[in-house]
């Protein structure tokens, strides 16, 4: 069985995407494509040469029966829409972050979702894909640190431009690890609070970088949380587990090792597309694998969506009144209630 | 455009190039399945679901016009008769190591193939497409290390079985890195010599464990590696190339940090499977792609499989003699002249 | 010359410096010594052979024309009457921390040196003698990771006892890390705030541990702390400086790499006492060196005992608030004007 | 108690050990001087403050009652003279290496410290001080990676200048790892063949550089051991232990970690210097502490001498055959049987 996608959004992300499922992975194939810039939809399927059709809108695609899933990798505040009528169409998603840019928004999808009886939606957290991650958590979950106590982390970029501005280092960058540490120690989020140290010179008037979170969960673990967009030296993830009786950290990037120069060294990547290529792949085939075997994807859901959202609003906040501020959930619906999550 | 695979063999080896080109991959699917055990090939069609035809044997599978790839992991004896075959019939053959058990078994593929006036052969080397000895071959291809003087290698397994003899060091462990050492320097070998340590109490009668074997290159390259397939503590690839200018070695193989107990540790595999699990993943889509775009294969050739042939029996020789043998290969056909090899 | 050391209190850590005096180090000797166990000061001088005489009291020991330095290594209550007393003879001073309880204590022998109107006391502050904390304020002091903006540190020890409280995660653990760390951004801090995680299960009623501590500087460094006792897994002090154009970390302590049994890993310490022995005979072997060859000592001095005070005073009080606290201190004489350590 | 030295020879190497023994270490002072060029010898005096005698000659110095010890950094050549002499006179003698330049002069001087019926001489091979050979040697002695089967070692300097030949990558480079290493394993050797690899371009006429020997011991440990004296990136020594359960390796030289360029790096020393000098000063201190405490050296012996000037001899002559020489000693006398060191 081969997996049918409707593509909505055909700009870099997108294309990544339907070049990785049409000559890197096994059992999808792209059927249909659409973008407001309809130009560049019908440029896609030349430049891959797919066998798609060419939709004026997502409304369209997803009305087409040969459509078994809608790819949402549109400009984010379109997204919501896109996924709620896919849902209700009771087309599977996979839908890049944000999954709707207000909280209010997720609930929608969520509850879109619950309304269809079954897990339709994923959200595209590739973190969970990562080797080093999957790692940690087997690590975690097989108890072999004891119960966890605080995390470490840090998020840096070598450079970024000036457009992007204080409240982005929430909602692009540590979007992905509020995501992450959760899952990380199956925990939820209680309150986060930010401190802004001196500013790098590298910054600019409407950024303050770097920025450090302090993020505790129910449980009382404290998660302290390094963001630093222009730190000059290399993309570069961090995360460090604390627990009872050890700690684990991630893997640095893989690089060969060189010594020269009076230094013994390795890499560290320039660009984060590299940093996350494999967890990529790994996160499309499992999301294909998962439904053509299961019949539902088992990747980051509708609620991981909703959870994001919530906390990366109170991040914000917190960067602006500098107080700790409460990460408010609803409850979580049983619906939603966790399996383990098969990556591996 | 699809590559249709016959498979010849459907053992371990077998089975798992099945599953990644049917489950894994992009570009390929499997047509044709043979075995001289045809239970074992009607089982595998079964348990794949493959809509394949099982064949009675490699000269029926080769026949079949829908076949355009043979795919040979069959025991290796039977290897040559079944390469010669599919390359007179034109098709593209992936063949697992030993191309062929002699080198003049392996001079007949060459001329079978060169008769055909095109690259129709790869010999499944993987370790060329590992993420490790790729950046090694670019850090020495781009000059960094300056000309490369020596190679320090290690090739350990936690331990083998009681069938396992001295000879095995060579064909079944030596024979990856005798592949592997000649191409990341862009040389070819000349002599070996080979002494034998004192023997570890882990193996047994009729091996010799560890070996160490002393390999010169036409240009005085020095390679020392080491083979120890009992030494207990996991298994572990190492290659380190001294340079002119500095040094490189392999990435260890990549695992989280854990502090417990006292340690600072990261983890070593076990087993060999899953060093170089990504590598075959690599491998494969690259033979597809490679055929798919270019027309032919870009990997370890025909000629590649002949050098390993005759460097093989070499060491062997080298075993028994306790002496400096020469490695003495015919001169490299025009035809075989190294491209650069693309492989990411 | 030789510098005549009289000692006041002969417990551990004063048994240790007469060793290292005596038997490790050039250009010092024990001429006196004295404790309020008189017995313990008659046993030093057999176990050690000392040429020493014994004194009823520090106040006697001081007054002997023989003893150039006084050692304290008293009771820390008892510490401030001592150095007081000995500076007001014009004695030199080496006193393990702390200088005094408080900090008006602290700045009485302040207040007794500069009226001599040179500098007499050294407090014994040792990482600053450590090889890689000397490495890691020459990298900074040489601007190599430019501006320092975020300091990560950890201090973590295996065990600690039933008797250890809340309130000597700062007194006894931090005041090591309050040291050093101003010294190393040649920075004086603003404020403190501590949050204290979930507690490990081998903590009791009295000990919140971990603790983390977020301290700022003046300059806005911000400096994220963890104190962890009861980590099990190992003596373990972690320190990384992060910069405008890029980060330093101290190393890991030196150990022999193994591996063994799937694991590459090195060893931890379980015990703080080899985690600072050279820096400790470095330490010593400078006090004396500085004195002798340029009159006065260059460790850390009365004022950076006076900060350590001031700010250990503002870390025990956000301990108990759980508010940001402010660490105030008094304007800097010039008489303390930092010249540049020289420790190698 | 006080050591009370006479220095013969007050070159480089001398005057680092006066100056140690004078300002670092404990227990010894230097009592008299002498140098071929007496005005080295007069000046030494000065530079260094010494109340010491300047002697016209080593016979006048070692005659002199107030001398203990002997200290012989004279030049190689002149060392057997004033050794056989020191200990005729029954002084004890710390030698820099070599011993003798011949296996006859050390077995004269073996003869003559039997007949005086007590270990006086050290020889200075100081590795057996560094804290990771000590570390090495305990894991190997503690039987935690079972038997020794193999020893890889490298022995790199950066350069080193036009009247360095190829002869004295033995006598100067490889007579380090020729003490170290039958020391670490409790063995003796058996044999060694060298294989010149391609001469790297920094090296001249009459050096073959890198080279790479290959020597195994009476149990059948084979030692593959890599000199390389124009490496260029940095002085580096590397030693590896293979054995039955596992394998333990020196650490890298202690230093800070940097992020910094896209490089997460360490420093590599430009110069030997750096890389033992701790250890110079324990093996001084030893020597010190042993004849003072327990009435003769334990260091490496005159035995230890005549054994590196077999094997070295034995190197040099393989470098020009090409061939495995043999290393053959004569019986160990049970005068030098083994105690266990205790370094630490």
């Amino acid at each position: 069985m081969t997996l049918r996608f409707g593509v909505v959004g055909t700009g870099a992300i997108g294309r990544e995407h339907i070049d990785r499922i049409t000559n890197k992975l096994s059992g999808g194939k792209i059927v249909a494509v659409t973008d407001v810039n309809q130009e560049s939809a019908k440029q896609t399927v030349e430049i891959y040469q797919l066998d798609a059709v060419v939709y004026p809108d997502d409304k369209a695609l997803i009305a087409d029966e040969n459509v078994d899933v809608v790819l949402v990798t549109s400009w984010g505040p379109a997204h919501e829409a896109t996924v709620v009528a896919a849902v209700e169409a009771g087309k599977y998603v996979f839908c890049e972050k944000p999954l709707a840019t207000t909280a209010e928004g997720c609930m929608r999808i969520v509850e879109a979702e619950m309304k269809q009886g079954k897990k339709l939606v994923q959200v595209g957290f590739m973190r969970r894909y990562d080797s080093g991650y999957v790692q940690l958590k087997q690590v975690i979950d097989n108890n072999e640190i004891g119960a966890p106590l605080m995390i470490r982390a840090a998020h840096r970029n070598p450079i970024v431009g000036e457009n992007y501005t204080t409240d982005m280092a929430v909602t692009d960058t540590l979007i992905h690890e509020i995501d992450a540490l959760h899952w990380l120690v199956n925990d939820d989020y209680k309150s986060v609070q930010v401190v802004f140290p001196r500013k790098t010179k590298y910054s600019h008037d409407k950024l303050q970088d770097p920025q450090l979170f302090t993020i505790e969960t129910n449980s009382g673990i404290v998660m302290s949380v390094e963001v630093f967009v222009n730190c000059k030296y290399g993309y570069d993830i961090q995360c460090e587990v604390i627990g009872e009786e050890g700690i684990v950290k991630l893997p640095e990037f893989s690089s060969v090792v060189m010594r020269k120069d009076e230094k013994l060294s390795t890499g560290i990547l320039n660009d984060w597309k590299y940093r996350f290529m494999d967890a990529y792949n790994v996160e499309i085939q499992d999301f294909i694998d998962s439904i053509t075997k299961k019949g539902e994807p088992e990747g980051p859901t509708s609620w991981d969506g909703y959870i994001a959202a919530v906390t990366s609003d109170a991040c914000v906040k917190a960067q602006q009144t500098g107080e700790k501020e409460a990460i408010t959930l609803q409850e979580r619906p049983a619906f939603y209630n966790e399996k383990e999550l098969q990556t591996v």
